[in-house]
């Protein structure tokens, strides 16, 4: 138990947040054990059919794990992936989804509605249509010609947590599998598995410090460029719904356009830094937030590279390039609960919000 | 000269952002005078030769504009515009657009270096590329096999207004050329920049009063969906370089999967009704924000049917729904600057920017 060092805010569904992050190596391990055959026979058809183009719907998290899916599937299969406006087809009448397209459906619930409307219209214009989900027997489920279950066991905090990163883990299998190193990637998932499981146990007493520090910040910046653009975006929604705070996403080259600007010694900015080519933007957007004063939080497996962090926290290097984002998201789930208990919020139970969003 | 009322702040560089706020009814008919015979030319050609997929590539303000071009191209042309990763063939090793594709960049000032990669990357794969931008005779607009000068005159401040808007301009155009009513929508383009001087002139009061009540506000959300998503993303950029407000845009979908619960009565929601088939989920979002506590600020065409909303900023209905982003943009300007001057910022020299960006 934990709790004591955390100070009397901890709930229950607190908590339970707390255990969902956790758990998110078994959850990746259960994805292997029960959905891979599947997605490799997936694998297998559209790599026989390859799409024109890869149009992907979602909305909140799923959107972000679309943002990943733009890397992945790219860097993977040389396929091109949009993140689709849902509002064209559903609203204003455009073309829905078509023949030699490939339509991808991501959602944890598998009942937002304009999403399942979104499919539905693409599979009746001829487009192959899949639905990622945790759901398997949603409307989203059941409209869809192929289902992935996202075997991630049930979610009950309303933050995602483990179904985004089990979203990402079958996103990555999928590419995989139809560019022929399914079994490949299957094994370097296990070992982020693994990796994450033993970063999990580290960071949980750094983070404490980290967020006690920030207590008082309303506004936060998370900045990335390339594959974890998708993490950038997570993580800002966890700040959002779990400790209230006002948290913008941005590419490191966006932040130079402008929103530099509004950063303060009250309005930290948190980088994550990764191994490979953009390396160098993230370093250029951290210094220049610095320079603005904001407090600089430092993370991702190459977090030791900023040097005018105000604090670090790194994570382990993942066995492929494109499975770091499973790992980069996890101080940032961490981070998100640790400061809405500093804030002496209850992260388990953000207000105004339900666990299946139907507003259309 | 209002700088009386507008309190003792208001410097030039705000005036000159005023100024250039009020110009762009000129600045768009500027380029109808201007550019309107280049853009019907490249508008010929694209329709011969239609692009199989768009690639657009911008930063910050552009990159809204990007986002009006998913639906402009959309529903004018039936074209599929990817807002492209510039980081997957710069940073690492993608395919660059190719034969058969549009590679277009959007770019105020034309020398965003990894957007002038992109391109040249592009023109060297055999993708058509074409550079909308302010300055034609710049490195982007060097390396483009066409390019529409966007014909707005020196923009000296550095947050980004008319600029903006002509972008859009053009991209309505563009797309108008191609479905052969170029001409209908230079008429209609010509009757919304009348539109826009009068409501300029009619917003600049009633803005002064909303701003003063946002005064402490340093969170802010921008909420639309459809079409308008740029104007809302282009506003919350507004308020974050000129006012320094947190300011995050997003569609009213996803602010019900997480952001609402953030809100606040200190944390007002901007929101943009249109007049079309995205209203009911922006009326749903506005109720939502409204339930929890945050004042609303109603703007677009359609503001007067969120019965929930604490101040009123409507912008006329333009002659084609496609033009609405220009008049439903301008109500968000004008209360950045304002909201600055509130705030005792001085609007026109944002802290830590440059207005050429050369970040990588």
């Amino acid at each position: 138990m934990r709790s004591e060092s955390e100070g009397p805010r901890t709930s229950a569904a607190s908590e339970t947040l707390l255990a969902e992050i956790r758990e998110q190596p078994d959850a990746w391990r259960r994805l292997l054990d029960e959905s891979d055959a599947g997605i490799g026979a997936l694998g297998g058809i559209l790599a026989e059919h390859p799409p024109r183009l890869v149009r992907a719907a979602a909305h909140g998290t799923s959107d972000h794990a679309a943002s990943y899916a733009v890397y992945v599937l790219r860097l993977l299969c040389d396929w091109t992936v949009v993140r689709d406006s849902v509002s064209l087809p559903v609203y204003y009448g455009a073309t829905p989804p078509t023949a030699g397209e490939l339509a991808l459906a991501l959602s944890q619930s598998g009942e937002t509605p304009d999403v399942v409307q979104w499919l539905r219209a693409a599979r009746a214009n001829g487009a192959l249509t899949v639905a990622v989900t945790n759901a398997p027997e949603s409307a989203l489920g059941r409209e869809a010609e192929h289902v992935i279950a996202l075997a991630a066991g049930e979610e009950r905090s309303i933050a995602a947590t483990k179904t985004y990163t089990n979203t990402l883990a079958a996103l990555a299998l999928i590419g995989a599998h139809v560019a022929g190193s399914g079994r490949e990637m299957a094994d370097d998932l296990r070992t982020t598995a693994d990796l994450a499981q033993d970063a999990l146990a580290k960071l949980e007493e750094p983070v404490g410090p980290v967020a006690e520090a920030c207590a008082d910040a309303t506004r936060m910046y998370v900045v990335a460029r390339g594959i974890e653009l998708a993490t950038a975006r997570e993580i800002a929604l966890k700040l959002t719904e779990v400790s209230y705070v006002a948290a913008n996403a941005m590419t490191a080259t966006s932040m130079a356009h402008g929103p530099v600007a509004a950063l303060d010694p009250g309005f930290p900015a948190w980088a994550i830094a990764s191994e490979e080519q953009t390396l160098p933007a993230v370093r250029e957007a951290a210094a220049r937030a610095h320079a603005a004063g904001a407090p600089v939080v430092a993370t991702g497996p190459s977090a030791h590279a900023l040097d005018e962090a105000d604090f670090t926290l790194a994570t382990p290097a993942a066995p492929h390039m494109l499975l770091s984002p499973l790992l980069s998201v996890l101080p940032g789930q961490l981070f998100a609960r640790s400061l809405a208990i500093a804030k002496g919020i209850d992260p388990g139970a953000p207000r105004h919000l339900r666990k299946v969003t139907t507003a259309s």
